[in-house]
C-alpha cells in the first residue's frame, strides 16, 4: 500500500517540467555585452540593428569607366559618343567608389579608346546600372537580427558590416555542480596505480553533466565532493547559490540515504517542487527552488543522471537564454523482438540499432541504470509512454538517435542461439579500434531463423540438430528460409 | 575565345576536392594528451581500452543482508532457516560491497527478523542474485572507443569509470587566417563615431571565418590586415607556416587584383593544384600547397567565402582531426517559380523557404555574392548541379537547411504583385524583434493568384481592374480561386 502512494504520487516527465517550470522566477540570466568576435551560439538580448549602411559607397560593380548615366542617352552604334577621360569618364575597377555626381559604370568591354585623354562609347547605360549602390546589402536602422536569436558565423558577417561590433546577449547560464556521496572518489586524487580503497567508487556523474552544461550553452562549475552529511550538503547548496550560480545540480551518490539528504536540504532551504518522476532510469530526480532559483536533485546512477538531466536541465539552459533546443533526430525502427515496459513509469530505453535491407531495426541493450556503457554503446533511445505496457516487435516505433544517422550503417545485427564466436569476433574487431559494433540479441535457434526470415538480422546463430538427418541445421534452413538467399 | 578557355580549365567541386585533398601530406593533426574532463568534443587518435573494471568489487543490488548462497539451498516456507546475522548474514545498503566470500543478497522485504541476532529466511537465492558484479559495466582491458570517435559528454563517463583519466586525441586543427586587401578596414580600429573614410568597407569575412572554424573544431588564429602587396602577402603566409599552422587561408579582398597577388604568392612558396571552381558564388576559390601543408585562397566577396569555405576548409578540418562532417539537414522543398541557372557551373542558391499547407515552398534571394544579407536570411541553399541549365516550379528539390526545421513554421510566403504594404508590415514586424519572416516574390497579379491557386503562397499581392464591373480583384479571385477558402 505503501509503495502504490508513492507511485500515485509520482508526476509523469511533461507534468513534472510544467509545474517546475511555471515556478521560475529568474527566467532568463543577465544580459551581457560581448565583442562581435565571440558571439557565435551566443543568444541575442535584444533585437539588433544596423548602425551603418552596407556598402558604405556607391562602388564599380565591373571594371569599366564612370559616368554620368543623362550624359550617354541617344547613343548608338550609328551615333557614338566620344567622352573625355578624367572629366566625363573616369576609370574604375570593380569595388572601387564612384567619384561624386558619378551614378553608373561601363563596362571596359564596351568602351573603344581612341588615345589617352579620349574614349568612344556606343550605347547609353542606364542610372545605377553596374553600380553596386550604398546599402544594397544593409541599411543602417534595418534589423539584423532579432531578440533571442542563436548567433551563427553568418551573423556575426552581417553584425559587423552593419556596424555592430559589440552585441548584447543573454549571459551563459552558470551552472554549479555539485557531486555527493561518502563512497564517491574523486578521479584526479586517485594514486598513479589507479588502486580504490574497498567499497570506492569513481565519481564520473560530474565531469559528464559539465560536459553536458557546456554542449547546450551553459558554463559548469564543478564543486568538490560533498560527504554524505546534511549540513554539508545545505552548506554547498547556499555556497554555489551565494557565488551567482544560476542553477545547482547536486548529484548524489547512489547509496541509500544520499538521496535523503538532498531532498531535506532543499526542504530546509526552499521548496521541493516535484520529488520522483515517472521514468526510468530517472525516478529519483528532484526537482526544487531556492529564492526562485533552480536546484536540481540529480539521480545517481550514471545513466538516470545523463537522462533526468536531458528532461530537466538541458530545457532550463535553453529557457534561461531565451532560446529553444533543437529536436533530437528521429527515425522509425523495427524492435527486434517484444519489448515489455512497466505501465504507468515511462521508460528510456537504450537500442542499438542497424539497417537491415532498407528497415533500420532496434535491439535493447540492458537496462542496468548504474551501466554508462549502456548510454555508450546505445545508437538510440526509444522512449514507451507511461500508458503503454511495452511495444511489439510487429509494430514501427520512433527512436531518439544518440550517432549520426550514417553511423548506424556500422552497426552488424545478430539474432539468434548465443553463441561465443560472436562475442570473440565482436571483441577482436573493437580490439583493432574499429567503430563496427555487433548487436546481438539471444533468442534461440529457431528465432533466429525466423529473424532472418523476417529480415530483422543480418546474421543468426543456430545450433538445431535433425534427428532424422543427424545433420546440424540444413534441413530447419530449408523449412524457414526457403527462397532465401542465406550463406552457411 | 579566351573567356572560354578559362571555364574549360575549371574543376567542379568534386573534382576540385578530389585532386587537392589527395595530394595532402599532413593527413592528420599531431596527437596530443588531454584531460578526461576536457575531452568533449575532441577526436581520439588511437583506440581507448579501459584500465579498470567498473564496478570494482561486488556490491549490494537491493538493500537487505549478504549471505552465501549456498547456505540458503533447501529453504522454503515450509523449511525456513535461522541465519545469525554478522556471521552467515550481513546487513547492506544497496550499492555497499559484499563482505569477502558472500555472493548473494536477499532483500529487506524477505526477511524475518527474530531478534538482534537472528533472522529467518523462507526461500533460497542463487549466486550473485540482486548482486551488482565487478566488471558489470566495464571490464579492464575493454575498448571503451574506437580510433576517430568525436568524444561525446556519455563517453566520458565511460572513460573515467574504465580508469582513462587523460585520452589522446588529435591537436586542434590551427587555422590561421589572413585578410588581405587594401580598401579594408579592421573593425576594432574604426573610430567610435564608425566613419569611414571614403572607398574603405569593414572587413568582416575574417571574424565569420574564424567563427565557421570554431564551429567545426578547429583553432582560429586572425592575422592583421595585409594591404595588396605581394611581398607582404608572401610574408604574411611563410609566419603562418612557421607558426606550426595547419590550414592557411588568405581571404583576399573583393578588389580587382587582390586575388593576383595570392595566387602568385602560393605559386612564389609552393603550388597552385586548382585555380577556379565551377561553383557559384565561389568561384576565384585558390587551392594551394606549401610543403605538404593546404594554403587556400578564400574569394573576397561575403556569400563567396562562405560557401568555398564550406566546401574546402571544412572537410579539410574534419580530416585532419579523423572525423567526418555531419550531414547537413535537407529537405524537399517546391520553388515558387522556375529558376534559371548557368550551365557549366554548380549554383548555391539562397531560398526562403516556408511551409504552406504541407508542403515547403521555396523563394530565391537575391544572388549577389556580396551580399551576407542573402545567406543570413536564407533559410536554406538549394544547389543547382553544374549540369543543369536551372529547376522547374513543377519539380522538387532537395535544399541544405540553415535554420532548424522548425524554424520553417515562421516565414510567411507572399506571392503577387509587388505591394509596398507588405514591405512595411514586414518592416514592422521585424523592428519589434519578431523572428517571423515575410518571404517576398514579385512575379504579377496574376502569378500571385496562380500561386494561391497552386498552393505555393500565404498571401497574394494583386491589382487587377475588372473593365466591365470597374471593380479591383473581385472578379478574378471568382474566377481564378473558385472554391478555395480566401480572405480578401
Amino acid at each position: 500500500m505503501e509503495r502504490r502512494k508513492v507511485y500515485l504520487a509520482m508526476k509523469s516527465v511533461g507534468e513534472a517540467r510544467e509545474l517546475f517550470f511555471s515556478k521560475l522566477t529568474h527566467r532568463r540570466t543577465k544580459p551581457q555585452e560581448v565583442d562581435t568576435n565571440e558571439a557565435l551560439g551566443r543568444v541575442t538580448a535584444e533585437p539588433v540593428f544596423a548602425t551603418l549602411s552596407s556598402p558604405t559607397y556607391h562602388s564599380a560593380a565591373m571594371d569599366g569607366v564612370a559616368v554620368r548615366s543623362e550624359l550617354t542617352y541617344g547613343t548608338s552604334e550609328r551615333k557614338p559618343k566620344i567622352l573625355m577621360v578624367g572629366k566625363d569618364a573616369v576609370l574604375v575597377n570593380t569595388g572601387q567608389p564612384l567619384p561624386e555626381g558619378f551614378d553608373s559604370v561601363i563596362m571596359v568591354e564596351k568602351l573603344h579608346q581612341i588615345d589617352d585623354e579620349h574614349i568612344e562609347i556606343r550605347s547609353p547605360v542606364y542610372p545605377w546600372q553596374n553600380v553596386r549602390k550604398v546599402g544594397e546589402d544593409i541599411i543602417a536602422t534595418q534589423l539584423l537580427l532579432p531578440q533571442n536569436h542563436r548567433i551563427r558565423a553568418i551573423d556575426i558577417g552581417a553584425l559587423i558590416s552593419g556596424g555592430v561590433f559589440s552585441v548584447k546577449v543573454w549571459s551563459l547560464p552558470k551552472v554549479a555542480i555539485i557531486p555527493s556521496g561518502s563512497e564517491l572518489v574523486d578521479y584526479r586524487k586517485v594514486r598513479d596505480d589507479k588502486t580504490l580503497e574497498p567499497g570506492k567508487i569513481l565519481e564520473s556523474n560530474s565531469s559528464v553533466l559539465a560536459a553536458m552544461v557546456r554542449e547546450n550553452g551553459g558554463e559548469p562549475v564543478i564543486y568538490e565532493l560533498v560527504p554524505d552529511d546534511q549540513s554539508l550538503i545545505r552548506a554547498a547548496i547556499k555556497g554555489a547559490l551565494d557565488s551567482g550560480a544560476d542553477i545547482v545540480i547536486i548529484n548524489a551518490g547512489s547509496s541509500a540515504g544520499s538521496k535523503d539528504y538532498t531532498v531535506h536540504a532543499i526542504e530546509d532551504l526552499g521548496e521541493v517542487v516535484v520529488h520522483g518522476v515517472a521514468m526510468m532510469p530517472g525516478k529519483p530526480t528532484i526537482l526544487g527552488l531556492i529564492k526562485g532559483k533552480p536546484v536540481i536533485g540529480n539521480p545517481g546512477y550514471s545513466v538516470s543522471s545523463v537522462l533526468s538531466f536531458d528532461q530537466f536541465v538541458k530545457p532550463l539552459l535553453y529557457i534561461l537564454q531565451g532560446a529553444e533546443a533543437a529536436e533530437p533526430h528521429k527515425i522509425r525502427v523495427r524492435p527486434t523482438r517484444d519489448i515489455p515496459s512497466k505501465l504507468g513509469i515511462e521508460e528510456f530505453l537504450r537500442v542499438s540499432i542497424g539497417k537491415v535491407g532498407d528497415r533500420y531495426v532496434a535491439t535493447p541493450l540492458a537496462r542496468a541504470a548504474g551501466s554508462i556503457t549502456t548510454l555508450t554503446r546505445a545508437e538510440g533511445i526509444i522512449r514507451i509512454p507511461e500508458l503503454s505496457e511495452g511495444i511489439s516487435q510487429s509494430e514501427e516505433v520512433e527512436a531518439e538517435l544518440l550517432v549520426d544517422e550514417k553511423d548506424l550503417l556500422n552497426t552488424v545485427v545478430f539474432i539468434g542461439s548465443h553463441d561465443m564466436t560472436i562475442d570473440l569476433i565482436a571483441d577482436e574487431i573493437r580490439k583493432e579500434g574499429n567503430a563496427i559494433r555487433i548487436s546481438s540479441s539471444n533468442v534461440g535457434s529457431l528465432g533466429g531463423l525466423i529473424a532472418l526470415r523476417k529480415r530483422t538480422c543480418h546474421i543468426s546463430g543456430s545450433h538445431l540438430l535433425d534427428p532424422d538427418s543427424g545433420q546440424y541445421n540444413l534441413s530447419y534452413i530449408q523449412r524457414y528460409l526457403k527462397g532465401l538467399p542465406v550463406a552457411v
